[in-house]
């Protein structure tokens, strides 16, 4: 249909991004100075210091010149960036095709984004062989549809969607345990576990008093807390006394127990949150943040040059907890960790303030556990930071152990466990390879960290390299999650999907090779990837393992019992071809509850069970039951069918629901 | 939490399988036999003319065995199998990963099962591009989460999942015209439109009157019917009058008007009706049909020997139509197409009953358009109707041109454009290539027209080839959509992503090869390919597209605006890296209607609009407008933060939501 507003008639758009053009114009004024500029006036170098006027002029575009951050296909980056090659096989890289019958050697979990998703991706063949549904409904495997995952979607706050970003690996000694994988909904401020056992969603947390749970990690070395960012600072209790009154609102650090899913405390902070990591001995827990500021929009969240890296201790933390010294706020112990706080004003203070240069985006600790590395986002630079000095010196200036320059836009850095730090660079749409060593002793030594850089399609946000987050990388692959992909694949329509880059790294100083671009449906944030060998899914259901009051229906279980005047129970058992019911009547207005039993002791074997006009979907694996309520509000026959092609009589594999009129 | 219920104590599942077993053991004591049985006894030979009964016995498994059809990795096929081989060049076989940077030469979509949605592949790659939300909601696209798209599912019965099975592409001149894919949820009884300018669905229509829209298709050469089987026999109408007396249950053939997305004319049919395709001419739809008892459980269901394909003569149903000859029900003009109809009883029948052996499965018709193949399932031959003879003779014998034997449980039919056939053998986890005139010669010239058997993995159902579907197949690859995988991906716990097996077909007798096996989210159920040619996806929105009565918001116009006593609209523009308006305040207990415009021009620039706690998710492409309307229920502030990461500064690109308490 016509729109009733012609475009001609309107403002023009582009008109209002003049204020930003004269930014740029006097960024770009200072491309030409000689000398860096100090750490201090950091806002100038985001205009490009490896880049020139010409380069960025070739960006085109108004809007795109305009904010000058992304979407700039045309952008080359600095010295040293490489073309990528074809995905051929020179005789050094492994093959990273999967030939039919052969097994991907590490598992790769990928947040959905607002997809709400968890997405299973096989390494190194980049092929999706899952999806779990953590915070959306989903058709295929019924989830939400069945009365027990409706029911942890209502106890999750009852959303229809949720934007998970940073998945994370429970741990044992330092290393995945394969028993859960844990995720954030930064919309909802929610946290959900994952049994890897089931791959399947069992537990779901509102996180209270935060708004947007960003930040997300798991304690190390064994996952005894997770760690949320409450990233939107909003009023202390939220609930209409202070409106627009910014000095009054609040991010909040949370510190939830994995096993019984609530939380345990909350800080509060200066500041808002951003991304949070632990160090490998389960002492730290360090979160990047911006707008120290604590202002309302984007001028004047990135006006200063300087925010701060917070360093919660988290035993210091549970011992305030312990001496009451906190506030409960709806049912939480919420400590005081501003930095005005008495609890920070001691030389043991619970959370410790790091200056950091500008906007900080990540916070990666190394898999040595020595350093945390802080990207600078609006600084071309990452700040390193000695995690030993953080207990030993009181000067943040000695917590700084370097800070390489890596190029425009650093978000995230990822580690091969061979000495190298990879940092995605999102404004130059590439990736930085550097020396760790080299980069601590860049100021003594005029040492040059940057080893090499390398084009990617387009605007990286994550990178990870396998098993970055052990202790023990096994390096050989990396896989840079790009947020645009352009014209990197065959059109299909204004939402592209984004560009997930496979590279292989190899052992020398310059050894990215980029092999493979896979296409991602919007928007994964981060991966994170574990050994096959460390993970043993299940093949079929243990009913021992049923979550809820279930039973197991048997053929000779199978049947239909009135249960009140309204109400009805059916159970059936469900094998190739036949349900153990083949009819059942109800009537008008009951509410019936229909209890599936998949009896199939053979793996792959699912059936369902979809009912038309009722909107029931049951997706039952073998030996599991599922259970879905509704009301049969219509009189007239209703089919029951199998929704997995079980067997060659799959189409024949039927009940029928025969609704009586009610007087 | 532990059943309450243990198993021990439950009666032996295995113990109802008793029957199948002796049923078993019948068939196979019939496979001695050295005369196979007339069609009119098919029943045996599904028990493998080509198997031993060793063969059979290696399945193992006690339900495996006994519904002996589906599930067993280790039952190898007859003569001329061969092993898969490498991915590797041969010299004959091209590759099929595509380099970075480069495309896809062709465009596959995917009917996405009970996931309800369709997803976009890039062939040969087989990497998935885009996925298209159509009878489901999904977070990602915000498909379900603004207000048009919330609409179009409710307009559509407002279920929340659908069962999509067959994508089918809109033609002119007997090709793809890349406007539109349309395709039937068969859980609901829907048919959905999507548009391929921006990839998106834009009309769902719930057909009434009938239960399970299974088999569809467009009208060849030109579109300006779709077709769509209602599978399911149901009282009619089925409002409680009739309920176990399946005597008067009806299934009916349904025709679609593609532009007005509305209910032409519906034809009752005996039988149950399966899958549905039409000639190359546009006059007759061939639908195939199982269950002729018409009974109700799988045992009635399966218990003759032959059923009927039914042949639409459309042009004689319209005249029916046109002659007031039909019964309106529920606002749709049924024309009775039973047997017996007096329709029927004249030499220009609207609908011809064709005896066909067993439950047949698919109704494919050929490229040049001279047969129908319609795939056995239960009997292993495929029959190839003479479509010509369909108007010429009367006599069904005249009609049958050949009935090669394929193979065990074959499903469904494609062809390379050369003068071969595919078969998928569901129950023998192979495809079948054979020779099409050599089929037509066999009886006269003992010709043996089967070339080829390949092993898949594992039990295929839908099959294609590139453009089998038109009158000029691209040959080249054929992809096998194999329902179990089993072994051949990482476990993933107990529901099992698909297989579809990616071949390289060449012009040989004897040219199949398999290079890749791609994991599926359950359950795609058919696809459909189209050079990449012969689309024009939109980069960006297009103003005049708009769907409903939405304004293109500017800077300028961004505000909020008090429409009533408890409702306020809020207009707003998206750029990077700020919405047109920084904050808004409502009060408690509005109903507020947030308006959001992208106004970027540059393409892969998308932004997105979450409140917490308010469930909101709008997802806008450049130059596109979406709407959302929701209650400010809680006094507070909520931030208005962007999901799609679009700058640097995508983090600080928000807004508030002040929520005023109202006294």
């Amino acid at each position: 249909m016509a729109s009733d507003t012609p475009r001609t008639d309107e403002p023009d758009p582009n008109a209002v991004v003049d204020r930003y053009e004269q930014q740029l114009d006097d960024l770009l004024a200072e491309v030409d100075e000689p000398t860096p500029r100090a750490d201090d006036s950091i806002t100038l170098e985001l205009a490009g210091l490896e880049l020139s006027r010409r380069d960025l002029m070739k960006a085109g575009g108004t809007v795109g010149l305009a904010t000058g951050l992304a979407g700039c296909s045309t952008w080359v980056g600095g010295g040293g960036s490489r073309q990528p090659t074809s995905s051929s096989n020179d005789g050094q890289t492994p093959a990273h095709t999967v030939p039919p019958g052969e097994l991907d050697e590490y598992y790769g979990f990928w947040s959905g984004g607002h997809s709400g998703e968890i997405r299973v991706v096989g390494i190194p063949s980049m092929r999706e062989l899952m999806r779990i549904p953590v915070f959306n409904t989903e058709g295929a495997r019924g989830y939400g549809h069945d009365d027990t995952t409706s029911e942890l979607l209502a106890e999750g706050g009852g959303y229809s969607w949720g934007d998970n970003h940073h998945p994370a690996l429970s741990e044992t000694g330092g290393d995945y345990d394969g028993e859960y994988l844990f995720v954030n909904d930064k919309a909802n401020g929610r946290i959900a576990r994952v049994d890897l056992t089931y791959f399947e969603t069992d537990a779901i947390l509102d996180v209270p008093n935060v708004q947007a749970v960003h930040g997300f990690c798991v304690q190390s070395p064994d996952t005894e807390y997770l760690f949320g960012n409450g990233e939107f600072r909003t009023p202390l209790p939220n609930d209409g006394r202070a409106l627009d009154s910014p000095d009054e609102y609040a991010s909040l650090f949370t510190a939830v127990d994995p096993e019984s899913m609530s939380v345990e405390w909350q800080v509060r902070v200066d500041g808002n949150l951003d991304i949070v990591d632990t160090d490998k001995d389960g002492r730290w827990a360090i979160a990047s943040a911006y707008n120290s500021e604590e202002a309302t929009d984007v001028q004047g969240m990135t006006h200063d040059d300087r925010d701060f890296v917070k360093a919660f201790d988290v035993p210091r933390i549970q011992q305030a907890v312990d001496a009451g010294n906190y506030e409960e706020i709806n049912g939480v112990p919420v400590v005081d960790g501003r930095r005005d706080s008495p609890l920070n004003q001691s030389d043991t203070p619970i959370v410790r303030y790091i200056p950091t240069p500008k906007s900080p985006h990540c916070v990666e600790v190394g898999p040595n556990g020595d350093y945390a590395f802080v990207a600078g986002k609006l600084s071309p630079t990452v700040t390193m930071l000695d995690i030993a000095a953080l207990d030993t010196s009181s000067d943040p200036d000695d917590v700084v152990a370097g800070r390489p320059k890596v190029g425009l836009g650093p978000l995230h850095t990822t580690f091969d466990g061979n000495g190298h730090a990879y940092t995605s660079l999102f404004i130059d749409s590439q990736v930085a390879k550097w020396d760790i060593q080299a980069a601590v002793e860049a100021d003594t030594n005029s040492t040059e960290p940057i080893l090499e850089k390398y084009d990617v399609h387009y605007n990286p946000g994550h990178i990870q390299a396998l098993e970055a987050m052990t202790t023990d990388p096994a390096g050989e692959w990396l896989v840079s999650l790009n947020k645009l992909s352009k014209d990197r694949f065959l059109d299909v329509g204004p939402i592209h999907p984004d560009n997930d880059q496979l590279f292989h790294i190899g052992q020398g100083e310059k050894s990215m090779e980029l092999v493979a671009d896979h296409p991602a449906y919007p928007e994964p944030h981060d991966c994170v990837f574990a050994h096959r060998d460390k993970l043993s899914p299940a093949k079929t259901w243990d009913p021992s393992d049923y979550k809820g009051d279930k039973p197991f229906v048997t053929p000779a279980d199978s049947g239909v019992e009135r249960t009140g005047e309204r109400s009805v129970h059916v159970r059936a058992s469900a094998m190739r071809s036949e349900y153990g019911i083949p009819d059942f009547q109800v009537k008008e207005g009951d509410e019936v509850t229909l209890t599936l039993t998949n009896i199939e002791e053979v793996p792959d074997i699912i059936h369902g069970a979809a009912i038309p006009a009722h909107d029931i979907n049951l997706a039952v694996a073998p030996q599991d039951t599922r259970q879905a309520t509704f009301t049969a509000d219509e009189p007239g026959v209703y089919w029951v069918y199998c929704t997995y092609f079980c067997s060659a009589l799959h189409l024949e594999m039927r009940s029928r629901m025969l609704v009586e009129p009610r007087e």
